[in-house]
């Protein structure tokens, strides 16, 4: 381990742990005692400054390696992973009635998700931890992200999925070379049955949340964000919120920044989940971290988390931020899709989608003002999930192969 | 234009004529009057140099403008085309034996094929003509590119397609914002409707083949290879081939690179088609420039071109490398998806995968030989045809969730 990580300290308890490759959660409080990585602010602001950033020609989330969690030395996959596209997107912004919006398009990842960012990281702590095969459990991004980077590093991957994952999903585990055990039952049996078996075979557990180093990860998408806006920070960045991970990562990115004098305040965070499945919304609006289970009624699939498995990481990163959560309706989440598809040329699936509803809902609320500037991330490609993209869509013209039939069709 | 385009010259009579930015086919040749874009080399060595190159930190395809058909100063679709990762693959070279095999996944471009190279250009284009509606006929990514990139640049797009459009790329088209127009007939149908409604409303025209400028686009895809490799020139480009434009851009690429001073060499084109359809490895294979129309039996759609429309530049192209042609069958395809999947950690569509198939057929002849250097070019992503991934997949392990039942599968 680099010498600019102190420690992993457990949220819950606040106790200190080495910082050892198999690390999970805190051993005196169990699941509750999520670790967090700890750094020596003082020499990572010697490493990684706004000069030594300009010239590096290395575009990837390998150029902040100052914060994060592995050995420079570990050999890592060769997928290029991270520094996404960042576009101006006026069109979009115009919709929903504000000035300035940027597109965050982590679609564009070599696996087609945000999640290659924690693969990535999980697959470097695997090999250091000497481990020749990771796991998890996962029905989808998360899974495909972890096969896809693991094989580009020579591991062998497990994954446990439900029944019910999704065909676009399960072909990219397969063709990943994944062992894909699909569980004859729910999401939970396919967690359960995946956390025993790890325990058997000594694999490396990637599930996520118990894992202390993916969210380390995740949270170069805000390092790349801050630095791709010229360190201008925005007033608010949009995620979608499922079991946490992701906004728990973008926070704290924003606050290793502050911490290390690149950026001077942070930007408020606005959570979306969806209507259907809110229980992380409902905490927050409570003023507790307690959560109460919720159903998982909504398509999409990839927040729609009814026992999230990091929500006081979440629920802090919100309220350290001075930001806010809030609900979409399916309605809202397809009708998102098509506004950020036909004003951007960007298409997202569902879950990523949602931000960007919670943006039109946040300004129509009046929660942003018009002149406020908004950054929303695409956290994965719409090809994932076609069915609800083809439900987004609409129809095509149908018409004979006839010029007359089609200057009535336009007209 | 720039003053490095000399002009338009017909591949059939030679007549030279002005690069205007609607300038399609030969007037006296018709339809097999293509024009090629000829450059005053003198003038481009001097505005692209290798160190020019290394000094730019504009990634993307937009980073060769001197070779480029297109006025600096027209604005430019803000999606980020080109300078798509490059990996060494050297256990899918074990896999095949060979030494050395580089992939250069294009399925990483915004709408996830190397079509976006082309279609950024006819936007550009059509910009320079000043037209606002863009059109053409297509069944997957030259529809969905166009779509794409018109969308972020502020025009319309129309595009044609056959009824048996697959369904990923029908909701890449919707959700760009396309006016989808589904004829009732197949291809052919399709492209001759948009033919008479492009004249019948002046849209620009971005058929393949007949626009001169897509080839210019498609071919940054080898300055980036070139570039990428630092100069060093592979032995072998495996494309796949369908109405022969991508390879005609490929080689046109290395020849401009040659032309300039930046290379010594151009590199061996194989060319790759299905045995189901291959109109153009026939003519290849025969000696001569004139074709037969072929059924398009292939489940490699992309390529599937029984009537190519760029057949002349393709088979000049190959020949002027000294390269090859030959045919895969879609079985190999399928298992080219797997290998490359699982070796690599890239996702590639069956049209893709052909010219990986056709490396590993090249070298169980004796074509290539095992310490040639090799890439292969991955032209689309596997999650644009999901039914055809998962063919390509195998199966998941099925079991109820209990460690015995999982350790009885594993063992």
């Amino acid at each position: 381990m680099p010498g600019h990580v102190v420690g992993l300290r457990c949220i819950s308890c606040g106790h200190t742990y080495e910082p050892t490759p198999t690390a999970l959660t805190c051993p005196a409080c169990g699941d509750s005692g999520i670790l967090d990585v700890v750094y020596d602010y003082d020499r990572v602001r010697l490493d990684l400054t706004r000069d030594s950033l300009a010239s590096d020609r290395n575009l990837s989330m390998w150029r902040y390696l100052p914060l994060l969690p592995i050995n420079p030395s570990t050999p890592r996959p060769n997928l290029r992973v991270g520094w996404t596209p960042f576009y101006r997107a006026d069109r979009f912004a115009e919709a929903i009635g504000l000035e300035t919006v940027y597109v965050k398009d982590d679609g564009q990842n070599p696996t087609a998700s945000l999640k290659d960012r924690a693969s990535a990281v999980g697959v470097v702590k695997a090999i250091e931890a000497g481990a020749t095969t990771v796991a998890c459990a996962s029905t989808g991004n998360a899974g495909s992200s972890l096969a896809g980077n693991a094989t580009a590093a020579g591991l062998r991957s497990v994954i446990f999925v439900p029944e019910r994952a999704p065909q676009g999903k399960l072909a990219q585990l397969l063709l990943f070379g994944a062992t894909v055990v699909m569980v004859r039952g729910n999401y939970e049996d396919a967690f359960r049955l995946s956390a025993t078996a790890i325990d058997r075979w000594g694999w490396y557990n990637r599930n996520a949340a118990l894992n202390p180093y993916l969210v380390e990860g995740k949270k170069t998408v805000s390092l790349e964000i801050a630095e791709q806006m010229d360190w201008q920070v925005p007033d608010w960045v949009a995620v979608s919120v499922g079991d946490g991970c992701t906004i728990a990562g973008v926070g704290k990115g924003f606050a290793d920044l502050q911490a290390c004098g690149l950026i001077d305040r942070v930007p408020r965070l606005l959570g979306v989940q969806a209507v259907g499945c809110a229980p992380i919304n409902r905490a927050f609006k409570a003023g507790t971290e307690a959560l109460t289970p919720e159903p998982e009624n909504s398509l999409a699939d990839s927040i729609a988390v009814g026992v999230p498995r990091n929500p006081v990481k979440a629920l802090r990163a919100v309220r350290a931020s001075g930001g806010d959560m809030l609900t979409v309706t399916d309605a809202e989440i397809l009708a998102a899709m098509r506004t950020l598809g036909t004003t951007t040329g960007v298409l997202a699936e569902p879950a990523a989608a949602a931000s960007f509803a919670g943006l039109a809902k946040a300004r129509a609320t009046g929660l942003i003002r018009p002149e406020e500037v908004v950054v929303g991330i695409v956290t994965g490609n719409g090809l994932k999930d076609v069915a609800n993209s083809l439900k987004a869509a609409g129809e095509p013209i149908h018409i004979d192969p006839d010029l007359r039939a089609l200057e009535r069709a336009l007209a």
